[in-house]
């Protein structure tokens, strides 16, 4: 009995013609990379889409399928991008602008990617490795001066592109399984592996993310997208944006936290996203110079990494502003869970709020997770047994680009995340470690990030990194990187051991510390593990308190 | 670049395994058709459900694509009926209790149920035309006392229908195009047409309501269901609240304004959603023996008809309550728009911002409007422009139920309303009439809908309803049925027609005025002007001011 109902595909067109038939009158705010401000409307950056699908097919000869990439901050003619591109049945593939060149000039080839649109400002970066790349016919500048000079060849501005299309396109019919965007991971483990999203997974992505439960995004708000449109579709704020009729502002590379700040102030920005060490910055700023009024911001989104309850804390505390965790990966488009109260948790004291409002929370409709443990059996939702993170859903992907059977998916159509975790008997999950990131000592594990954590709320320390080193008793102990909030006021060991014991078994507290001036992070803002293993094995780690 | 997003089947099976997963603890309660009031668990229905399951495939022989009908109030049983059956890939035909003995058995006859599951309050309904049902094997009793008599062949109860079921059922995979709901349109203009839901279109409409633009639903609610299971899936919110953790409130026959209040006082109800005239008892109760405390009531969601400005404005003065308006038909799975304010509105006067609530509202992300001109070209979005409201989407039907080709749906692939509507430049649809229900006189339209909503904010009038009759002179004009506030307060013709004179021009206004002391009503509790042209045509309209 199937087809009585419309036959309806779930496209990035979609979410776009819907954005301008309800929201032509909402805003996009771009502050550019030298510092100005520009405005225009939904309905403005709608017409540019169709004119930029006309260059796209008619100029650049680009067809169904074909790899188009992006290196780009968050701006509006990178909205533009992402809804042209896809719009026309063509990837839209957004490059890491912070991978190493070895890195980028692997991806670029890699997706075989036909034009490049790039930033102005961040011409140099591929000017050296442009020779290298296979497939790139042109390069398209993006918020580039007349006047503006590169080496990179077949060069046009993207204003000249578009400038003399028509404002009329008509959409081909897609099948809401085709491509419409690629990311690559972020490649700590190894070379970046390519992940596509379907029409179908970025519109459902996007929709279910809306609710109340999760994003809790409406018409009402004024959104600032801090998390890079290179980084998973910038968590597909893009699409929640359209779809709800809130306003994007857009801060380019105006990233520090002081920029961050004027912008938050002057737009009445709502509600913002952004990994945890953006939001340790913006707080520490606001700190130092508290602004004068209350801000606007009613809650930041956190993902990436956890975000530690410490900040949370302190920022509701200090500024009444609430931070909300969530979880995702790459290969889940990125949103997975997300972290709310619930009525059920009224009644518990501030501190058991805060240990549930620092876990990774719910998974979305549409999102399955498992914890399997080491024995290959499923662990039980009891909040305790930790084993490794596996996700099904409509927006997990499931193979990697140009990859057959890669080990990261099970026999059963599990991803597996790499995650070590636990889950509640309410769904609650909760990312102990990573799996290369957890430490075994005598034959119990210890949890690196819950180490982090608790370390990061002692008054003297500003970050902290955890890691596993070999010991000839133990197997391995960890080794606590501690960048101080004063070099002036260190901690000893023995006051931190002190610390460590009021949540901690003795066997769990690192003996070691180590004093650093920052510790290293990967391109997406994560702490860079695997670097700091190897600044531990080759002697440098060496500044104990 | 197909297939690389896991293949993930939307279900209502995956809204249920949701919602057990993460809101078992939420809740159901029943005020049953005695009166006593039931309450369970979302995780204790799960396990029902499956025992249904179990029950439906091995003791009744349902297979897939089998229609298995329900004959019942809202309450919990209803619920695990919604998902048991279109859990084991059979359709879940909800049949309308309201409708005459002739439509139920051409309804049960067309659909071929083969098994109908039956409150025990309803029997009587049912026994007089059981014998003519040609495809019922079995009756199914709900809520039924233990020695219940009824003359229904092959009966048995529902509690011991499941009570020896195990608890596990593995769900079959079922494509998300499939059937898994049914309902009947209420025949006003015919025979009652059937309209079937996809699994696909279930899970697509409750998602997307959730939105804080659209239901704006979360676990922080208390929903009371006043829409009747039988009346196009509850409007999706037996859907909706597993998908939202939103704790469901069930007042089977309970549906007297004093019942009703209660009911929202004790469970402390924060949203319901319900008829206009559901609405208008409830106020005039209120207004009668006002609440000793401010209702939890945040808001009430209105479709069926339009909601009357007068009725969103006396209850927000009076008691804090917003209504909101909503508009969808059983076409239309059933919602398709939703009336909330924009912050571009904030500014308006109160006047202007009712004039707007009192529109039809915005289309969902997944649902399109256009409207269809007499000469056929597309009416501009210009807000005044009137013509048929035509509907494209991931919920709304392409065909009615063994039919093909019906006038219904247009060929470029629209269906066809019957409703006259307006779309102003942001997207606010606002319905002035039914196309049947349009009257013209002298050459010139003039909407019923704009004259009743005027007429019922005269404070002397309690109803109004008005519909075409034949002149000589004009070809139609408008009567006005009125039921009055106080028969000892008569407002004058001369009165009333100096009071729509304020807003509608001379040709506009009605003549002739009628009193009733009651508008006749369709099974799901609109106007029924069908039946009123009837008794004007018999004579039976009489009774001037």
């Amino acid at each position: 009995m199937n087809g009585l109902i419309m036959d309806y595909p779930l496209t990035t067109n979609t979410i776009l013609e819907y954005g301008n038939s309800v929201f032509h009158h909402k805003k996009i705010i771009t502050y550019l990379p030298n510092g100005t401000r520009h405005e225009y409307l939904f309905g403005d950056m709608y017409k540019r889409c169709k004119q930029l699908a006309n260059a796209l097919t008619q100029k650049l000869g680009i067809t169904k399928g074909d790899m188009v990439g992006t290196f780009a901050w968050n701006h509006g003619p990178h909205i533009e991008l992402y809804y042209g591109i896809s719009g026309v049945g063509a990837v839209c593939h957004t490059i890491n602008i912070r991978l190493s060149a070895q890195q980028t000039e692997y991806i670029v080839n890699n997706s075989e990617d036909k034009v490049i649109f790039v930033d102005a400002t961040l011409v140099p970066l591929l000017e050296k490795i442009a020779p290298l790349f296979e497939t790139v016919e042109c390069f398209v500048l993006l918020n580039a001066p007349k006047d503006f000079v590169t080496t990179l060849p077949n060069t046009m501005h993207y204003e000249d592109l578009i400038a003399d299309q028509s404002e009329d396109f008509d959409w081909p019919t897609l099948d809401e399984n085709d491509a419409c965007g690629m990311c690559y991971t972020s490649g700590t483990t190894g070379l970046p592996k390519g992940v596509l999203y379907s029409h179908r997974s970025t519109f459902l992505h996007a929709s279910t993310i809306l609710a109340p439960n999760a994003g809790n995004v409406s018409t009402r708000d004024i959104i600032l997208l801090i998390v890079p449109q290179f980084h998973v579709m910038a968590w597909g704020y893009p699409y929640m944006c359209l779809l709800s009729g809130s306003d994007m502002v857009m801060p380019s590379s105006n990233l520090k936290p002081d920029a961050l700040i004027k912008i938050l102030i002057e737009e009445k920005v709502t509600k913002a996203n952004g990994v945890p060490s953006i939001w340790l910055g913006v707080y520490d700023e606001m700190k130092k110079n508290p602004p004068k009024e209350k801000l606007a911001l009613e809650e930041y989104l956190v993902g990436g990494s956890a975000l530690p309850m410490s900040l949370i804390d302190n920022f509701e505390r200090d500024f009444g502003i609430k931070g909300v965790q969530a979880w995702g990966m790459t290969e889940t488009s990125p949103l997975g869970t997300l972290c709310r109260l619930q009525p059920k948790h009224d009644q518990l004291p501030y501190q058991e709020k805060l240990k549930i409002r620092a876990k990774q929370g719910i998974a979305f409709p549409g999102v399955e997770l498992r914890i399997m443990k080491d024995d290959g059996t499923l662990a039980p939702k009891d909040g305790k047994t930790m084993g490794e993170l596996q996700v099904k859903g409509a927006w997990t992907v499931s193979a990697y680009f140009k990859t057959n059977n890669h080990e990261s998916f099970t026999k059963d159509g599990w991803f597996k995340t790499g995650d070590v975790s636990t889950i509640d008997e309410d769904g609650y999950m909760h990312i102990t470690d990573r799996t290369k990131d957890l430490i075994k000592s005598g034959g119990e594990w210890i949890s690196s990030v819950a180490l982090e954590s608790a370390l990061i709320s002692h008054p003297k320390i500003k970050e902290a990194a955890v890691i596993a080193i070999p010991d000839a008793k133990w197997v391995e102990r960890p080794l606590a990187l501690l960048v101080l909030n004063n070099t002036q006021d260190r901690p000893t060991d023995k006051e931190l051991i002190a610390f460590l014991a009021q949540d901690f078994a003795k066997y769990q507290i690192p003996t070691d510390y180590v004093e650093v001036d920052e510790v290293p992070k990967t391109s997406v803002g994560k702490f860079d593990k695997k670097e700091i293993r190897k600044s531990y094995a080759e002697g440098k780690l060496t500044k104990a308190l």
